[in-house]
């Protein structure tokens, strides 16, 4: 009577797995500024608090596996402002880019099968390597080159009979890195040179800075057929707790296999899939003010930690995410500490230990991610109890 | 560049894959009397719509990984007052009963693996085996004695080295057998000698009929440790839209385990939550009325069906399905032909093929499963309707 060995391998979320000291520190009276997770405190939209409060069925039934159509035909409309051709047949919703994240890795590949990730990437991916049984093969990245793409020989140079697809992230959560449409070109080279899928997580799109615009992978025409692309209303209109998201494909056989996979779970929730298509209708120019406050905040986070000693940074381009290395051996020692024996003025910051965001071993040991998903004012005492937290851990 | 195989194998759902069907129907202008998916019309109780209404928080956000204490806890306290020892430290929240089947059979079995399960099964416990790469094996119960369980040797000699578990779905769906206290400890029996892993679907738990009362495995505390239950307040509280489920262990391993998978999908809908939390707390008086409901309309139904000629069915003790073998060579043939070319006065019926809840070959090929979820005018018209039309098919 054992556990099976996935149930052993699945990692712990490094994100939420030192939750329960966090707790108690609350329980001591002790304020944490939470920039561990990507739980934005953005308020969410009007119009998706009204799609709850007006919901006025007699039956909360199942919809369909595949969502509704209306939202999927929103969703489709989207993307087409972007100048993607996409329309509601090529959309379905998911619980979460989480499924849609399941259901992508077990579309391409069966246990054993190979995906190859740039690491640091979204921890989670571990999480559904283990459940799905695929093994992610990483192509290790740098804090002090901005996590860029390496060349293309060394991409392909990841690939054996296993590799199945390669996912890019971008904008990158855990990096903020936007991938320039030449790093884009260079992965659809090799996929198509390998005949290998090519997974896209763009599930940051609307959040990038410094005047950028998000090129997805979706346009590129010549890979229609390769191309899964996963996507989550969670953080686009500030409302992780809804699971409502998305897989996107053109191909009309994993179309119609992931639609299988959706049935076997009969349906995402019917409310929140109202208030995501109440979300849709608000139009672009809702996300002109939030864009702002998440590039104000990355400025304040970026200026702050580049004025800590030892710590290394690189200004990310979207999402609202970083990576930093700290002067210390064991990153995840030093957050669990912040937790249980520091604090300034009875307030510490909880951050996530980047280790979790790798898959090769060591890696990302003496690095944390940290999530600008606080205000400004909030922010910047965050970066004062780091510096006073880092100076005091650092005397021990 | 090849579809994963677990991505081609995955069954349609038999519940769902005629829908297109069914819509060309409507189109048409024909009503369909939907028995097909166990979508209860009964009115979704008050306190979960208005957990809807006064949703009053400024940020939907992501909620914890196991679900919100509060509705553990109650779920534990509503699992207590059926004299079971449960507390919320056993529960965690899911996305429907379906992600506690996913958790379960992972939790359990690695790909290859096997978990034997008495067959007609819930036809999703297909689809998991495929998304999860278990094996089912099948234990073929049969329509002329009700589906009951055979002798123990029958069920040992289901066992390889590879089987981790048996899964006992009771009240059954898609058979509306309720397993007697004998029939559990039979099983029990079983798994202790064998060393297995104990998965209980109890998702009808209050659907019993004939004051008859429901023996859960939760109450065997010889397999505290070995047991391993799927919840869901779907069909309990007529909310199937909400997706919230559970999965209840006192196995602190497979807790533990099961965490980390949950984990990784971040968290069940938030909302959702609090209108599960409303429902528990109206309390088990909530439960008679619909259950003799229930009762009534399982009796309009078997009266009714036992009146067409060449029909067998086994009158089922609870949840509101029921397995019919019909006088045809293909069920699933005459279920599209009811929809593609049949109608009386502009309305037809959706029954389910049952062959998708076997997994052996060619089983229930004849078999069609009905779930009595239409009020009992619309299943005596429902009744007569299968009747005209399997009149009309036979005489083709």
């Amino acid at each position: 009577m054992n556990i099976s060995r996935r149930g052993r391998d699945i990692q712990s979320s490094p994100i939420r797995k030192l939750n329960p000291y966090a707790d108690k520190a609350k329980e001591q009276g002790i304020h944490v500024y939470h920039l561990n997770i990507g739980q934005p405190d953005i308020p969410t939209p009007q119009p998706i608090l009204d799609a709850f409060h007006s919901f006025d069925e007699k039956v909360l039934s199942y919809g369909p596996a595949q969502g509704f159509l209306e939202l999927r035909q929103a969703m489709a409309d989207y993307f087409n402002s972007y100048r993607i051709s996409l329309d509601a047949e090529n959309v379905i919703i998911t619980i979460g880019g989480s499924e849609a994240i399941h259901f992508s890795f077990s579309v391409v590949a069966d246990p054993g099968d190979e995906i190859i990730i740039p690491e640091p990437f979204y921890t989670n991916y571990n999480g559904y390597a283990s459940f799905a049984n695929v093994r992610i093969v990483p192509l290790t990245l740098h804090v002090e080159d901005g996590f860029r793409l390496p060349p293309e020989e060394e991409i392909e140079a990841r690939i054996t009979a296993k590799t199945k697809a390669i996912l890019l992230c971008s904008p990158n959560n855990p990096t903020g890195t936007v991938y320039t449409p030449e790093e884009l070109e260079r992965v659809i080279s090799v996929v198509k040179k390998n005949n290998l899928f090519l997974i896209g997580d763009e599930v940051y799109k609307e959040f990038i800075y410094d005047g950028g615009t998000h090129k997805s992978i979706l346009e590129y025409e010549e890979v229609k057929d390769r191309v899964i692309v996963v996507d989550s209303t969670s953080k686009r209109f500030s409302s992780c707790g809804a699971r409502v998201g998305a897989v996107l494909t053109r191909n009309e056989e994993i179309h119609q296999s992931l639609l299988k996979f959706a049935q076997a779970r009969l349906c995402p929730p019917s409310v929140e899939q109202k208030a995501a298509l109440a979300a849709y209708r608000m139009g672009l120019e809702y996300f002109k003010p939030v864009k702002e406050e998440y590039e104000r905040r990355r400025d304040v986070l970026c200026e702050g930690l580049g004025n800590i000693p030892g710590i290394v940074i690189h200004i990310p381009q979207g999402a609202f995410y970083l990576i930093v290395r700290l002067p210390v051996k064991d990153a995840e020692h030093f957050v669990q500490w912040m937790l249980t024996d520091f604090h300034l003025d009875k307030e510490t910051v909880m951050v996530a230990p980047a280790q979790g965001f790798y898959c090769s071993p060591d890696r990302g040991k003496d690095e944390v991610r940290i999530a600008y998903v606080l205000k400004e004012q909030d922010l910047r005492r965050s970066i004062d109890i780091i510096k006073a937290g880092l100076d005091k851990y650092l005397s021990l």
